[in-house]
């Protein structure tokens, strides 16, 4: 057991070298940090032949969100353990990790240089026909093996435990839930939507919705989540997907992460408008998004629903009629996540390159209007949407 | 620090001696073991001018519920952090734990010699009029200001981890939402209302209700429960009643401890028709069970509605749209729990005596099959039922 210390880029390497057989012996290493630096250390440790992990240790200090906020190096085990554990129920979309040191808070994982990061390539308007196919499967079968369906009572209290993230899930509870529905000094508007912002922090049958999804996000511990499921911690290629970044993983609503999923690709589809000036493209992007949305849920609920009635463990769980209305309800939390996503990134602390890259402010005013616009219909007409096929109609009235 | 032994009433006195002053100098005491011995050693030390105090002490094996259940002694920690804590918000309904060994895992509590145990009250027809305000205060307190409107993330998340209970939660799990639903070998079911009973193992609608209520029971940790409020956990006299023995303690759905109460008083409610051989006294009886049901609700929610609108800390939980339908919905949650109380005591392994004292068979098996009805009843409208009217309607509708 080592004392905690920052790693040096060659204390980075010795750290790989020491935990993975992949470099072989007499390697010629060499290393560079490549994180922002913000929260993490990031480094890649390659050898001659170009072979190559990625070392990240978690920073002791934060300058996480604005100000200094206390965020526990404990993170980097929950994020070993989050993505060790997703990795038993979905090895394909999991990136890999070779090694934790508790002590050192230092994960050592695979590189997936042969990836991008989704937001980057969604903006650039790649389409990839996978995406969906392969997330609907990594949130089926990691969400539902780590749920009250599979576990026994005191499997899932144990594992709750194991999984108690109070610095991060803080985050989540104030920027996601709090923050933008009131005149907080972390929010970050600009200012040709400050007066609709403004209305948001009236607006109390919208804050009523919000309060519950936000009682959910606190008390409704159905799975270990992975709990930050944007589309900067997917990286995807011609064939494959994965994700990666779970620090902020612990037990809440399944709908959570199908819903920040959902959100982030809605963001995307209200920022086309903006990202792209040939209306050919926006709508060409659109209708990739929306057949997305619509495959993800699909191939969700039905991977879901197949597990529910082959592989639930508990008795009084197994009935179908339940099964049924969970899921619905999955599909309400859902949605009314992606809303609380979409007006977060619009009006919070954290906005996406996918809005922020439009250079046009009236523009992209528009489309943060539009995303304030459709989060707050989505959060509205949660529990009223039976079908995947009504939330796509209700996004496509919403047209600007 | 002692090593865990088992007590002789001579250590239960020192034990009771050397953590209370209430004895005096010099005092003569005498001790006696009076509990059922199944799962704890109950004793009360008195000396010489009278004054009493009870040690109660785990055991650390437990012939519970008729088989070999593992049951560790941190169940006595819990009950005595639980009444702790409860004693803080609501000292006058709590009973007093004036010192808690871990090691021996022995509480040291007042002694409530004065009072009666409320189910053997209500056997026997004694009312007390001050009944359901006094519970009502003792619940609204105690789950408000342990739950998701008072504590911060992070303090609610510790004080989760404090009170998970796994042993005795399974009980609950398995005897409360399991069993009942299915041939099970642990249940408890009287010839005559077998048939009755095997119709509930079909019965897939109900099952379904069933299992929403048990999966709130595992994951909706909105306040710290005492777990176990039935009507023996309850002492009372003319002026007071106080609540004891919280070994169930977790943090749960707040319904759950509301319904728990409801669910016993009318158990009390169906048996008085067997108990009771004059008309006129189980009408009396009734009426009485109702009023005291229907002030037990409308108590609670004024109280704890008053509460979330002057003390809720967190900002996204103080709009009021939100406060009345979690309320809405905890009434909806106590109903379906109380109508699980119903039918678990009726062909579950733990029946009560207000059913078990009816010493005709037949009389028995209708004011059984009487609660299994009324259970399934409040079970299946529970979410339809909006006002403490509504539920006393159907109650009196069932009428045998």
């Amino acid at each position: 057991m080592t004392a905690y210390h920052i790693f040096t880029p060659e204390q980075a390497m010795r750290f790989a070298d020491e935990h993975s057989e992949l470099f072989g012996e007499h390697s010629k290493l060499s290393a560079a940090e490549f994180g922002d630096g913000n929260l993490n250390l990031v480094f890649r440790v390659v050898n001659d032949k170009g072979t190559s992990l990625i070392v990240k240790q978690a920073l002791p200090y934060a300058r996480c969100v604005g100000e200094s906020w206390p965020l526990s190096t404990d993170r980097a085990r929950i994020e070993a353990e989050v993505l060790q554990l997703h990795a038993r129920f979905c090895p394909e979309h999991t990136v890999e990790v070779l090694h934790f040191d508790r002590e050192l808070s230092a994960i050592l994982m695979e590189d997936l240089k042969q990836y991008d990061i989704l937001r980057t390539a969604l903006i650039k308007g790649k389409h990839f026909s996978h995406l969906a196919a392969q997330l609907a499967q990594y949130l089926a079968q990691t969400l539902f093996y780590t749920s009250d369906f599979v576990l026994t009572g005191p499997a899932k209290k144990a594992a709750v435990a194991q999984f108690i993230n109070p610095d991060l899930c803080l985050i989540t509870e104030d920027l996601f839930f709090t923050d933008p529905y009131c005149n907080h000094e972390r929010n970050n508007i600009h200012s040709l939507i400050q007066p609709r912002a403004r209305e948001l922090w009236q607006d109390e049958e919208l804050k009523a919705e919000v309060a519950a999804l936000k009682a959910d996000f606190l008390s409704k511990p159905q799975a270990l989540l992975h709990g930050d499921v944007h589309s900067g911690s997917i990286f995807i290629n011609e064939e494959n997907c994965k994700v990666i970044d779970a620090e902020f993983g612990f037990y809440g609503p399944i709908g959570f992460d199908v819903g920040s999923l959902m959100g982030n690709l809605l963001i995307n589809y209200v920022a086309s408008a903006g990202l792209f000036s040939d209306p050919q493209q926006v709508l060409k992007q659109q209708q990739y998004l929306l057949s997305q949305i619509q495959a993800l849920w699909q191939q969700f609920a039905e991977t879901f629903s197949h597990l529910q009635q082959t592989a639930t463990q508990d008795p009084a769980l197994q009935n179908e009629r339940y099964q049924a209305r969970f899921l619905q309800q999955v599909f309400a939390d859902a949605i009314g996540y992606a809303g609380c996503e979409l007006i977060r990134r619009t009006v919070g602390l954290a906005h996406v390159a996918d809005l922020e890259k439009i250079s046009d402010a009236k523009t992209r005013a528009s489309c943060e209007t539009h995303a304030i616009e459709l989060g707050r219909r989505l959060i509205l007409a949660r529990q009223n949407l039976t079908s995947i096929e009504q939330l796509l109609a209700l996004v496509q009235t919403l047209k600007r």
